[in-house]
């Protein structure tokens, strides 16, 4: 009987831990989660996983070895396996989580943030396959971003490169207010909540009529801007056309910085499909330097939203093992 | 006798090409320039300028080998060794001037912008030594960026990356012109012109006095801006805090791309000293995601402005021959 390799994945949020095995060809053998909140100390957290794992691997109908964790967290540190000062989270502080998984299994494990998994996943089983330069945004509650250069991704000096969410996209020139504490954060504009505060916003400026203005402001959701867009509410696609508008901007910038091949778009911004893609080409192509235009294509993400983030996470393990 | 490894350096301006044999430890053993208009074909350029560095190696005390051409040029392609385009050379569309000098050497020859030249530079000779992630901005006329990421020059997908002089400082907000024919580029604040530029407007709109006031547009320097300032006129000092302001949120911004060690200054406006990088720093801290804080080290380059071009184009030899 063969051993099968497989990987396990593991994403870390403020409600939900989810986690699971994947082979190397993407395929998720097993999924499971448990309440993040539950585990007040990390190393318990650490222990119910990884015991939770073993018991995944002898349920499959193959023989398993675990050839390592990846592991997806708010503010995880990929040069020291730490996360750090977490909003959201149990664990307050600096929590070694590789080390507490490391006193369970003597393989890798390796702990960076989403996007930073969710970049390394596009090149291991989605559409950056062969790609050696290549950038992925998640358009979610935020925006994260993961950068790959020369086929690695880029950790940066301190462990925490790519968080394009926070530079800012109006210096100086917006009052909108980002959880970070600044103004005018990108991923104040270029994400699903992003997308509601400039509905809202052109609404307000607005007369006209639109269905939307019987929801509050918290009941309402980028989804249902979208589907209004999709009826043809006038509203919610200049809402959409904006928030594209500004995204071509932030990725016209990016071009300039690595020169990517390709950046992929993830998460539920981005499957609004052209209402978005469309207003961010178009701007990215007006605000970039000649040289780049025509170069860059701007993707949908090969990778399906169900599993993702454990998808995402398992793919650490791979590349940190096939590494050169 | 032994022989001597030499790195050729060649820095190709509109106007001067200097070229000179620089040696491991970056002691330039031998320079001399041409004009560049002289030979509007370049394989005219690539002999005549391969037949001086031969003839300077044979003038050398020590018998010397070129182990390698390092080409720093406007729109110089690294992956392709070409230059592509340049505004004010004599040659135009696409020349394959890697090409050109291989037909005299088979030694490697590299070509690439001068701001790449000067971040390879910084990490061979200069104070970039043993640093793996950090950045090099070349304030001069425009402004420039190399990036290095683990140890390495990022070329991009299409050999162009690092174009920060061009990213959009104020996207929509901003009516000043760039040469390359957007408006609002970083390089029309952040650069000895833009310097200038934010200078005369700030001397527009204030009716304080100013021995500036009588030099025209045309005549005034950076450089005037600059002693105007050491000599405490409020207009001139002004003009540094705004442009240095300006620098620190590119700052900022590029800290949230790739995450490096440092970020080093170099040309005329880094020359002025703390007017320009006191309020850079501030700027770039206010700017910054909280984890980013503290950490980046912003620091004048390491490389004497006397030969820095032919020094920053001869590091890309021993980059390229020492390459693992």
């Amino acid at each position: 009987m063969t051993t099968l390799k497989v990987a396990a994945g593991i994403d870390i949020g403020g409600t939900n831990c989810v986690f699971g095995l994947v082979d190397r060809n993407g395929r998720v053998l097993a999924e499971d989660s448990l309440s993040t909140p539950g585990y007040p100390n990390p190393a318990d957290f650490a222990e119910a996983v990884w015991k939770k794992l073993i018991s995944q691997s002898g349920r499959l109908k193959v023989k398993a070895e675990i050839a390592g964790i990846g592991i997806g967290a708010p503010m995880g540190n990929i040069n020291k396996g730490t996360i750090e000062y977490p909003a959201g989270l149990p664990w307050k502080g600096i929590t070694p989580l590789a080390d507490l998984f490391k006193s369970h299994t003597d393989r890798p494990v390796i702990v960076t943030n989403d996007a930073n998994a969710a970049a390394v996943g596009e090149m291991i089983y989605g559409a950056a396959k062969g790609m050696k330069n290549f950038v992925v945004l998640t358009l979610g509650t935020g925006l994260g971003s993961g950068f790959v250069v020369d086929g690695r991704l880029v950790y940066g000096n301190d462990g925490f490169a790519g968080e394009l969410g926070h530079t800012t996209i109006k210096p100086g020139f917006s009052e909108r207010e980002c959880g970070c504490g600044k103004k005018g954060c990108a991923e104040t504009y270029i994400s699903a909540t992003g997308l509601k505060r400039t509905f809202v916003k052109i609404m307000a400026d607005s007369l006209e009529p639109c269905e939307l203005r019987k929801i509050s402001f918290d009941k309402l959701d980028s989804h249902m801007i979208y589907e209004a867009a999709v009826k043809g509410d006038r509203l919610a696609k200049r809402a959409f056309d904006y928030t594209g508008r500004m995204l071509g901007i932030l990725l016209a910038d990016l071009v300039a910085h690595t020169s990517p091949e390709a950046v992929f778009l993830f998460g539920g911004l981005a499957a609004a499909g052209s209402l978005i893609f469309e207003p961010a080409v178009k701007s990215m192509e007006e605000n970039l330097l000649h040289i780049y235009r025509g170069k860059v294509k701007i993707l949908p993400s090969g990778i399906k939203e169900k599993n993702a983030a454990v998808l995402g996470a398992s793919s650490l393990v791979w590349a940190e093992t096939e590494r050169t």
